[in-house]
């Protein structure tokens, strides 16, 4: 569990709250399991960039955005 | 092996070669093996986001500047 994972899931947690998802929903539009993104919400799965860049597709958010708010 | 990987192993190996730096350094300073930085370069292996803030450090780049030189 690295710091880089847990900020990027609240990001990710964060955008999908915002768009009214809910974690089914994010899960199915992405094409990933459920348990995953809860999984990655809560920081204890690490992301490979593809799966950034799905996340991304769904929550109408660059993936660079994404990274760009857990840099900070 | 993905369009994402591919184009993102060629936005890290353009960024290695600016800098310098044979594939063997950026390993050793990202503390990853020389192999691997070969197959991301080749697009063979997804990156996960841990690894792309390793490598962004030693590049002296912003992981999100990667991921946006991805995304074009």
């Amino acid at each position: 569990m690295s710091e880089i994972s847990i900020k990027l899931g609240q990001v990710i947690r964060d955008r999908r709250k915002s768009r009214g998802l809910s974690q089914e929903e994010l899960a199915f539009k992405s094409g990933l399991h459920r348990t995953y993104i809860s999984q990655i919400e809560r920081g204890l799965k690490s992301l490979t960039v593809e799966t950034l860049f799905k996340l991304g597709k769904t929550l109408g958010a660059r993936p660079s955005e994404l990274i760009a708010d857990t840099e900070h």
